[in-house]
Formats: structure tokens, sequence, C-alpha cells
């Protein structure tokens, strides 16, 4: 079992926000990452499939390929979008960075051709990392 | 002359677009960083000051201080902010990197206790960068 | 089960040194690391907390509060202080980088308040890592 | 159990191609990988060993001794070397990273004095990385 | 006058070696560096453009613009190219690293449609780097 | 003229302290960094030189030879050592980094055997960086 990792990095804007919350809630809650403007960040992606190599190709799975599925389904909903009212995967939740890899994960689990999908990572800060494995 | 660098990182929302041009304008020479629901970086910002160091203390100028004006005048105002429609200094200005940069400069170039603003390098993901010397 | 992840830098000085060996094999054994007038690091250290996303914020824990309460029981006794003379926390043991994330996560086990404490991550130069996950 | 590890890097040439294909076919699975004329990386290796510190010295395996193994066996055979035609233990066998981080596995796993090898992490451009832990 | 650097990244093989110097030579003043089968590195380049930014768009050079510049007339001919014998602008030269920059500046200096190259920046591994400024 | 750099780190303990100050000044003026138990960094040490590439070689100075001139002059009376007490060209300046920089300069500036020391760039973490050109 080899685990092979792509990293990608998409910009976008979004806000932490709970509509059941009351403004002063969002505010003690979510403090700068609520502001009514957006804020936002350069996200760093990893997407982690688990899988042996083929003998013939040495490959888990082309990790050109992978690109092109990540580029698919997530990149092009997310890169330069606001995530709260553009991505039709996230709508609808808060976009906590748990919340955003576990969407991900959703979106990539059953699109991988080859292995399996062992783990989205997720960074927003430099000091901020978020992973999910589907458990 | 000693050339001292603090480097700092703020999150930030914005939008390339000029109120000049039409929708169809915006988009061509702006593409994606148009898109009018916003979208956001890490910024990283690093304020060089250039100086000779205190014999009494080897400091140009202390670092802490150093971060602390940055802060206060730069920080508090893009952090968490839609750069756009929120930070006094930016607002009316297009707001690319080169732009922002420029911006930053004039906020600082008088705030600087000892030495001189040598420089404002901002870079707004990991492969653009942007510096301004005051030329 | 989402791991969420703070990331969190701090420069110490320290000296590998058991008082059961001989100055020769502390020596022999520490190298470099055994100069009596000390050397440093500059640690970085990561916390990994795992946990399920609350439904009503999308967090396992806020990453906020959970910077505090790293600031308030690691940092504090570690940022710039003397290793084995200064930090209640390890004094008595060899301050190896090892035994430096197991004291950390001693310390940190009983005070994550959501979630549980998954995993202490410790780098001492850019290429040596340690991780102790409490087994 | 603690799990410390070693980084390092080499630079090195190679080309994906398997004999049994066509050209044809060489270069619709691996592109511009199978380029007869080679091309190269500069590889990050990063070893993982698990164990428990040792009560006298506090390490698991003093990572000086863990370098000096990873340099004998791995990093001379590797280290501006073409890996096809010059790496004993990886000619025969179609260089992608997922097979030569098995390799290097291979080669290391019996090799290491204390604890036990966990883990072969091998990136080979900053958006790549493969891991092996013998499963 | 504000500097942008637009970062970019190739994979390539090379070996130095002067064939007026006899194989002894080259080995005593090349070292591994002049391996007949070749090495490889993940070269990291940055283009530095300086100019004014235009007034309208913000913009010294749209970067998506100096992206297609390089794109088209550097990395299209040494990403994953054996530089000593593919790429039309390397050959005939001794491929150090100085010389490769070197022939990046003479290669774009005329292709910059707005504001002047400053600077090329040519990293071969992360603990050597170069630059030329056409000087 | 091109400018090569070569990176490297050191490991070192240090104390900011002026003697001619009371102990209340030197904790106000240099605050933590003024611990008499010392504390300690990772230090990132560029040495830039600038020179004209030789013909024959493609070298403004071969880089390993770099390496082994900052090991000798600079490294081995920084690396693992106390910055205060044991480092004969610092001992008796206050080790601020802008000051370390200089003495840096001052070892090396005559030992360069082609081209000429440009500068010599220091960072004591990852956020403050120092520069010295000799001017």
């Amino acid at each position: 079992m080899v685990y092979i990792t792509r990293r990608e990095t998409f910009a976008a804007s979004h806000r932490l926000f709970n509509p059941k919350f009351s403004d002063e809630q969002n505010e003690r809650i979510f403090g700068k990452c609520s502001n009514p403007n957006w804020h936002g960040h350069n996200y760093v992606l990893e997407i982690v499939v688990a899988g042996r190599p083929n003998p013939e190709t040495g490959f888990v799975l082309n990790i050109a390929e992978l690109k092109e599925i990540i580029e698919q389904h997530v990149l092009t909903k997310v890169d330069h979008k606001n995530l709260n009212v553009e991505t039709d995967f996230i709508k609808g939740i808060i976009p906590s960075t748990e919340n955003v890899a576990i969407a991900i994960w959703k979106v990539l689990v059953d699109k991988i051709p080859s292995g399996k999908l062992y783990s989205v990572k997720l960074s927003e800060t430099e000091n901020n990392f978020f992973e999910y494995r589907g458990e």
C-alpha cells in the first residue's frame, strides 16, 4: 500500500456564521471570522489516495489524472469563489475548515479510479491544518 | 547600514474591478479576480527598515516595536477585512497587490521611529510577490 | 472524526546531558549537543486534536481556544527559556526532543475541552521531527 | 512509542519507461516523464523510525546515527545519480516515486539498530508526495 | 516603481562538463555534478519585472500574461528536458546555474510587454540560489 | 555580474544584555531576550557573493568551496555554541542579529577567493530577517 498525495491551492472568500445565532452570538463565537463583508484565504488542499502500484506503470494512480479530478470536481468550484454563496457542495453548511474538508471528501470519495481516497487535508493559514479520513 | 525585516500575515477578501469599465471589460482584464462575490488571500507582508544599529542596544529598531507599529497601522485595518470596502487607506483604489503595497508604504513611511522604511514586500499567493521601495 | 492541528513556535536553550554519565560519556553520546554552555533552537510545535465538529459551530474545538491553552500551559514555560533549568515539566529529564514531546503530551492531555489530544509533533531543526501519540 | 523523522534530500535523474511498451504507449502513459534524454528532481526523503526512548539517553535512536545509515545505504547510491542505470536497488524497476519509496524501504528495513522502520516518505516535486509503510 | 515577481518551477536533467577538459579535470572541478549519466533538479525560477502600475488596472503587467510569456519562452524548453542536449538557448554552454540564469535573461529581456525585466533568480537546490540582473 | 547565495543553518544559544545597563534596564529594553539562563535559535545564514562566471567553469565561485569557507570560518564557531561566551568574533558585542550579521561579514569579507562578498543575511526566527552589505 502506497499513499500518494497531490497538493493544490485555491484562493476563496468565506464567512463563519450560523443563521440560527444572533449577530452577537456569531460575533462571540466566530470573532473576526464572522465579518459580514467576508474575508479570505489561500487554502492548501492535499488529497491522499492509498493503493498498490500497478506493476505495468509503477503508479497507484497517475498523479496527472488525480490532478485533473481535483481540478474538475473541486478547484473549479472553490478557486476565486465565495464558499458560502457560490460553491454548490458547501452552500448551507458553516464553511469552517473542518466542514469544507468533509465536504471535499464527499465530493471525491467516489471519483477515484484506482486506489481509495484515504485523506483530505486542508490548511487555512500557515498555522492551522485540518484532516478528514472518512471516519 | 543593516536592513531588518519583519514578516507578518493577514487574511483578507478583495475584488479587482474598475468602476469605469463595463462588466465585460472587468471580466476580460481581471478574469476570476473580478468575481463580484469576492475572493480572498492569506497575504504575507514584509516590512524592511534600513538603519545603523544603536551601539547601546545592537538594534536598528526594536523589532517588537516594529511589530506593534505594523499591527496598529496596518494589520488592524486589513486582517479579516474586505480591502475594497473596509480599509480606509485602500478604499477608492483598485486593490491590486501593487497598489496595496504602495498604500501600505504611504501609511508606514512616517511612522518608523528609527532608521528609514526601505521596502514593503507583499505576496498574494506562493507564486506572486510584489515589492515597493518608494521610488 | 476531524484532526485539527495548531502550529506554534518557541525559541529555547537546552543541553543534552545525563548526570549519571561522566563528561567523556556525555560527550561521546551527545556530541556537540552536550555543550555545557548550552545551545538552542527554534522549536516548531504542532498539537493535533481529534474530534467531531459541533454542528452549531462547525468546530471540533475553536482553534483560538486551542491556541490559548497551548500558550498558557506550554509556551509561557518554554519560550525564551532554558529547558533544563527553567521549565517545571521538563526539569530532571534529559531534554531530548523525544522527551520534550512526551512531556508536552502529559501537560496537555487533560486540558483539551472538546475532542481528544491525538498527537504532539515537535521539530528541533528543519531536518529532525518527532511525534508522540500517547501510545 | 515516539516517531522520529530524519529529512534528507538528493538530486537525481530518471525516466519513466516500461520496456514492454512501445514508444507510443510509453509516451501516452508517462508523458513528458518518459523523455529518453532523462529529466531530474530534487527528491526529499523522510525516514520515520518508531520506538521507545532509551531512558539513559532520551533517544529512540541517535538521529546522527540514523543520518549515517541513510547516507551509507541510500544517499551514496542515489544522489547525483541516474536512478534507472546507476542505482543497484532500483535498476530493473520503473522508477516511479512509489517504486523508489518501496525500494528504499527494502534497503533500510533491516538496518535500523533500535526501534523499527515505520515509514518512508518521498517527494518528487513540491506538489507530489508518496509514503510507504511496509504494508 | 513596483517590482513584481512570478515564481515557476521546472524539473530538468543536466551535467556540468567542459569538453576542453580531460575527464579527470572535469571530475576534479565539477565533482559529482559531472556524472556522465546525468543528474537533475527541481529548479525554482523567479522572474522580476520592474515598472509603474497602470492607473486603469493597478497592474505593472498582468501576472497571468507574465506567466504565459515564461511558459512559452522558457518552461516549454526546459521542463522535463535535458538542458545540455535539448534546450536550444543553453546548448553549447556549460549549464551551471549561473549560466542558465544568464541564458534565461537573454531569452526574456525583449519579451516583457510592459515594465522592464529586472532580475532572473534561479535556485538549483534549497541551499543554492543565483541571481542575474543584466549587469 | 551574478549573485550566488549559499544557505546554511546553525543552532546557538545567546542572551541580549548590555553590561552597562542595570538588570531592570536590560529587562525593559531586551525583554525575554535578556533571560540570564539563555535562550536559543536555529539561525539561517545566507552568504551572497557577486562576480562574473569563469568562462571555463561557468562558476562565479565553486559553491562547494564557498560552503567550506563558511563552515571553517563561521559554522565551527557558532553551531551548537553560546554566542556570548564561546564565539571569538562575537564576544564583547551585544549579539543582536544585526551585530552578528556584521560580525560574520567582517570574518568573511577577505576570505572570498573569487568575486566579492555582497551580502550577509541572517534570520533568527521565521518572521525576523537581517541583512548587512558592508555599507
